[in-house]
Parts: C-alpha cells; structure tokens; sequence
C-alpha cells in the first residue's frame, strides 16, 4: 500500500468564499504516483469546509445567502462561543452544514467524478492562513 | 490490495425520491470479493445525494418536507443559479444537508451496519438517467 | 494491509449530548498498530452523529439551541415518523445535520489533525446504550 499526504494552504483575503481547489488536489494525485485507492480532502479547521459541487458563480451566491439566512453573523453576541472573545460562533455552524470533509475515489489515476463535481475550499472565517489536508491511499 | 468499482444508474420518474439501495451494495461488496477494508458509495451528480438512515415512509415524508422547508423548489427566481436556464437551485442545496456520500466500514465481507442502517440514493432533480458510484478497497 | 475495528458504547444519560470521543479513538489507533492510512469512525444508529469541531462548551450550547430551531423535538406529532410509536422523528433530522461519520487521515501513527479538531459523539435521542464504529485501514 502507498501512502500520500500534502497541506495545500490558503489565506483568504475575506471573511467568505468558495474556491475551486480541484487543480491543487489533482496534482496531488499526480505527484502521488496512485492509480487505484481513495483521497481525502478536509479542512483542517472547524471554521471552513471542504466540498463538492458545482463550479458556478450564481450557486455559490445562493450558499452564501442561504447559509447567512441558517446560521447569520450579526448580532455575534447571538452565540454563547463569542463570549469567549471570538466572533466566528456561526463559522461553526455554516462549516457543519458544508461538511469537513469529502472522499473521493481514485480510479486509473484519476479522480473518479462525474461531470459537474468539482471540489471548493469554503472559507467562513478568513483574513488568515489556513490549511486543508489531502492524504491518499492506495497502489 | 483490491479494489473494485461500480456505477450504479437510476431514473427516477419524479422530481424527488428516496430510494434504498442497500441491497445494490451489497451485491458490489460480493462481487468484489474484499471481506476487509472500506466502501464508499457517492452520488456522482451535484443535485443527489447518498445517505444513511431509517427505511421508514413517514420519516422520508419528513425528510421531504424539512428539505422543502429549508430550501425551497418555488419561486425558481429565488435562486441566482436558475438564471443560467436551470430550475433545480433548491436540489444543490437539499443534497447538501442529505450529504454527497457515505463511507461504510467493510468486515469479514459484510457491510459493518448497526440494526437500522440502510444507504439511500437521494434525488432532488430526477426525470433522467443519473448515477452513484460504489468503490472498495481492501484485501 | 492491516485492518482493525472496535465498538465504543456509550449510555448517555440524558436525551442530547456533545461527547468528547477522541481520546477513545486515540487508544483505537495505538491498539491497532496501523500508523499510515484512513480511519473511519461512525454511529452504528440513525439518531447519532459522530462529527468534528471545537471542544467549546458555549459552542455545543449554539449547536444545541441551532439544531432544535431547525428541527424542534415538540410537539411529537409534527413528525409523520413518530406515528410509529417513536419520539424521536427530530433526533434523525438533527443526526442528518451533524454527520453519521467522519474520516481522518492517519500519519506516522497519529490523528491527522489541525490544532483544534476533536472527535464528537452527538447523542439527539439517548438514555439507551448505543454505539460507535471505529475501523482502520492503513499500514
């Protein structure tokens, strides 16, 4: 069994986004040298998600309205976790229902996706450096 | 190591079904002949998911109208994604708290499950041919 | 490839908690002697999530108070579920937002971790024993 691991990071100049990182993780797979296995891909912050979706500007306007409509910002004394003197209490909250993580299959050296899956980096609580991990297993 | 790989192809009639799959599963699990390891099953579309839970008609009954209720099919213009000629805004976000997939553990060639789990294909935009793929790997 | 499992019962004594599981999930992975691979852990019910965040009491007080404003537990009879005889047709709605399962890279024998990811059993329908499955994959 071969093993891969990489920390891609990102230091997103706002609060939020949604950034295609599937050209990061495919050379990932390439540096890997595995053709048949699984690759994850998480944030390695309980403030930001890894997920997949579509590559398209006018859904990632919806998530950001939809989440903020779920899980709103302001007030921030709305969530007891600000009291500790953070502000990201709904980062939380909007990363949880994006997901941490995603697993993706390796098939002849290729992520095996279907036509429209691409994989984003969502940021909840930026303006720093922050890592997501990518370990592959397989041969 | 082994691995093995299959897709799995539904056309739902409707717009939206919960359909369990398990026994599709399991038939791959056979067929590949891996007693230990791992299996992961995913939608390969952006508009279903695949998930675990209870084969139980009222819960799917609930299931669909929280769905409705946190992210609405009607009006189509409440979601910027469905000016690109789309009418399934609401199906990204419905697959996204059903989840993409699922990761199940594989032991002495069986899908290592407590009593009540059973894995579900989730479709949010059907009336056409769509996919879930199903890989394994182990020894 | 080496593989290992283990079941982790827990009876919580109320009808929702957030437990801290990693430390249990820590001794799994030096019992297993596995330190290059994947690690899935999971709830083996339907009413459980197995998630990863912070260790921050006010924030499990947000996710409580989030999770019930999104899936309330009262009255009973709003879920078609609980025509069965269960109470607990909110507890597989709240399972769904949290997660069934997470998976962590394993490397040089540790928990692949950023600086604050913790392991969470999320109970949302307790006073009973239930499970979690842990289950390895690696080298």
């Amino acid at each position: 069994m071969k093993s891969y691991r990489k920390e891609l990071w990102f230091d997103i100049p706002s609060r939020r986004e949604f950034r295609n990182i599937t050209p990061y993780v495919v050379d990932c797979l390439r540096e890997s040298g595995i053709t048949e296995g699984l690759l994850l891909c998480n944030a390695m912050h309980i403030t930001a998600s890894v997920f997949i979706n579509d590559d398209e500007s006018g859904l990632h306007n919806d998530f950001e309205r939809w989440l903020e409509d779920l899980a709103p910002h302001a007030p921030i004394s709305r969530y007891q976790h600000n009291k500790t003197g953070e502000d990201n209490g709904d980062a939380h909250l909007k990363r949880t229902v994006m997901g941490r993580e995603v697993v993706v299959a390796v098939t002849a050296g290729q992520l095996d996706f279907g036509p429209w899956e691409q994989i984003f980096y969502g940021e909840f609580d930026g303006q720093r450096r922050k890592r997501v991990l990518v370990k592959i297993i397989g041969e």
